[in-house]
């Protein structure tokens, strides 16, 4: 109805984050990066996703919201751009959570005690019989973002495919009571590039580590972070080889340098011995750098007008409001709650 | 701001009901009676819970649709006055839903899993491990429903006090997270009059059971079930000595027959052996009859014109939802969800 006629025929995919803390070199690589390239063939919705947030932040309600905006202008400081991509806040939507309340009556608590993402993620943060609800419960909230909008594609890690195959099923069942396919199935896309370690090589980026490159992060901070990069502890004189298995320095060239012989040759170099962990660090510092500046002006550009930003995110909204209302309205006469 | 100058300073309660059948006796006794007389002293909503019935009846919700109307009927019936009580459909507050969502993160699985209602439930519909997420979560619903009008009586059964202590755990830890009292504590109101046998003398009247005397019965229909009535299977002469304990015939005089001094002589007569079930059933009839008659001439007096049953459904909603909309709003803006 709203949407110009030309792009009703892309694929329609849903991302997003949790509004928790500043996007990193983590998030650049594993999904920003590939938002931007979306935005040419697909439709595509980006989420703020406080209210899923708060399922495990109920402490601490100001950082959520506070995050929202700095997860807004780390979108716009990497190019996705607002004219073609729907960035929109989760909790400004409420038909998500309508839609979340019907989709509870479609999963048992058997299936979501099953499900490997949210049985890892409750190991993780050490819920045990302690899970909010609203935490045991959030496949069906992620069922209801991603059918909302009638999402075909769903950019997710590894880990997250579960979530999905659940989603599925939740739509599968509703379009049997339907008798007809209100909802549609939604197909996971995994990116190529998997997850970043963090610069001290454990195996996740983390603000709580410090372990991460922020794509704010000012020159300084850049240089430190990259200085703290873990090599190879067996590297212990230049002459020696040198080994590229996790060695960050390596994983972080081969995912951000574009001159793939230069690089090639100077893993050869390494592996060789004679080269040392500081010259490799020396690339990697210029890499970074030179890809950062121009992500962290334009963030500083839009930081000066936070009151475009909001207006950015409140234009989103509104559209995303009017396409999930609109799947809300099929919804709700699919189950026989339409009286007037 | 809408409600009347001077209803505001009136306690509120909520009420309501599962549209899955027509309301029969139990109802009237157990609730629709003291509806009638709250609307006097009170800020009465009354709640068709259409969204609630669906948690465990998504493989027929038709049945769900059309019984909003039916019990919308036996409200009109019995002298609910849409002028003087607040008449809603559930799921057209969708606000309702909202609330859920937030209040999910404020209980954890083990504490519903602990709520003796929903273990009762659980128990009786044979769900075991089978539970639909939004049955077991459906203590975050009710939360939802009472807090969303402020209110702060709730009539209900005995065995439902578990569910007003669990949504005052919710409310006190929002209120907590807020700061101040967005919320109000609720205070359960147990009828004094508790419920009502079926005909057949099982604890419960239930559609299912066919042992349920409706509002909308017709007077054969009433005359059947008053011949089917329980009564003592120990008096087998008219001139034995009868029981009055278990005895349903007498059981619904208590409950209906006004004239309590006849009553009392009735009683005091088949206790000493002389007095036949056939004239204590013709006395219940009688008493049945005269109950039931002006309740179902208006019921069809309403029955033919539906379409302002359902504008007054419509006035209601909308008067619901204004009030739901406002808490919603100082909910939001409590967990910092406000950013336009």
């Amino acid at each position: 109805m709203n949407s110009p006629a030309n792009t009703t025929e892309l694929p329609v995919i849903l991302t997003g984050d949790r509004p928790t803390g500043p996007l990193h070199l983590g998030h650049f690589i594993g999904s920003l990066r590939n938002r931007v390239s979306y935005q040419q063939t697909a439709r595509q919705f980006v989420m703020l996703a406080d209210a899923q947030a708060l399922t495990d932040n109920m402490d601490d309600v100001a950082k959520v919201h506070r995050n929202v905006i700095e997860v807004a202008l780390d979108y716009l400081a990497v190019g996705i751009d607002p004219a073609q991509s729907t960035i929109f806040i989760q909790s400004q939507v409420p038909e998500l959570t309508e839609l979340t309340f019907y989709y509870l009556n479609l999963v048992t608590v058997a299936r979501l005690e099953r499900n490997p993402t949210v049985k890892e993620e409750i190991r993780l943060r050490g819920f045990e019989r302690d899970i909010p609800a609203g935490f045991l419960t959030y496949p069906a909230s992620q069922a209801a973002d991603i059918t909302a909008f009638k999402a075909r594609l769903v950019p997710v890690g590894e880990d997250q495919i579960p979530m999905i195959e659940q989603t599925n099923e939740i739509v599968r069942r509703f379009n049997r009571i339907a008798g007809r396919p209100v909802l549609v199935e939604a197909e996971a896309r995994v990116p190529e590039i998997g997850r970043l370690p963090g610069v001290d090589g454990k195996a996740k980026m983390s603000k709580s580590l410090g372990n991460t490159i922020n794509l704010g992060a000012t020159p300084d901070e850049i240089r430190s972070q990259v200085k703290r990069v873990y090599t190879d502890p067996l590297h212990l004189r230049v002459a020696d080889p040198g080994h590229l298995e996790g060695n960050v320095a390596f994983l972080y060239l081969d995912a951000f340098d574009t001159d793939k012989a230069a690089l090639e040759e100077m893993k050869a170099h390494y592996v060789r011995g004679g080269l040392a962990d500081s010259l490799v660090k020396a690339r990697l510092e210029t890499v970074l750098q030179a890809l950062l500046a121009p992500i962290r002006e334009r963030r500083q550009h839009y930081e000066q007008d936070r009151a475009q930003v909001l207006q950015m995110l409140r234009e989103g909204t509104e559209k995303a409001r009017e396409v999930a209302a609109r799947t809300t309205d099929d919804v709700r006469a699919a189950l026989g709650l339409k009286y007037f």
